[in-house]
């Protein structure tokens, strides 16, 4: 992937929704079925220097737009956030990755039901990882694919 | 609740996560027990108009150490966020207000548990309303409460 791609793709991402500049927050993988994002413990920590729980909230669940914008055709499917549920496993002291993934098996159910029912829902797995390969926290986000009219 | 108080509340959440000052939040009611926060759309809206899943999220998942501050004695106890699980119900297009409540029972059971055991685990349910009362989105967070050693 190249960092022109990625730095395009970043460039996007913080035009579309600015806190996520605020935040630092860079696109490290985008392609059909795969997202990452990286943020920086700088700017990000609370006063014991760990991150704030909303900005690990934030990095894993703004995969979900990406990943759908890179998986399923925009001019077709609308993708809306409904609910996530994430589970902070340790404190995080460096910058983290958020990396989330979805199968062909599972692209090609949720286009098909998308298409006959007009939605369809779909789970996003999310890890949370510092530098030193520790999951810091884990998310599951609950997506549902719109057909537009 | 005199607005030097809520004045001097905001100043302090915002010197201890500065990413809650980046999203212009402010405190508008901290008590024993009770907590509420309001962020505007301005800034923390994404291209469409709509408020940014993770601005309503830290909203309202910041409570949770207000609250205890307010709540717990804080040179005995520190509380921490094990995980939480939040529903977008409505698109947010105006400021928020999250609020959140524990009640004085739950209050009591927490801190005897934390006293025997040295830690004890407590739910906060917190509803996030726009200007015209519409809920918006509804969170739940799993914290703990641990004695100092």
């Amino acid at each position: 992937m190249s960092d022109d791609f990625l730095d395009q793709a970043t460039a996007m991402v913080r035009s579309v929704i600015p806190v996520l500049g605020h935040m630092g927050l860079r696109m490290v993988e985008v392609a059909p079925g795969r997202a990452a994002a990286e943020v920086p413990i700088e700017g990000n920590a609370n006063h014991i220097g760990t991150m704030y729980a909303g900005v690990l909230f934030s990095v894993a669940e703004m995969l979900g737009g990406v990943l759908a914008q890179a998986t399923f055709d925009g001019a077709r499917y609308v993708p809306i956030v409904k609910g996530a549920d994430i589970r902070f496993l340790r404190p995080a002291r460096t910058s983290v990755v958020a990396r989330t993934a979805l199968d062909d098996v599972e692209v090609a159910r949720v286009t098909a039901e998308a298409d006959e029912q007009g939605k369809a829902e779909y789970v996003l797995e999310t890890e949370v990882v510092d530098t030193d390969g520790t999951v810091v926290a884990t998310f599951r986000g609950d997506y549902q694919l719109r057909r537009r009219q």
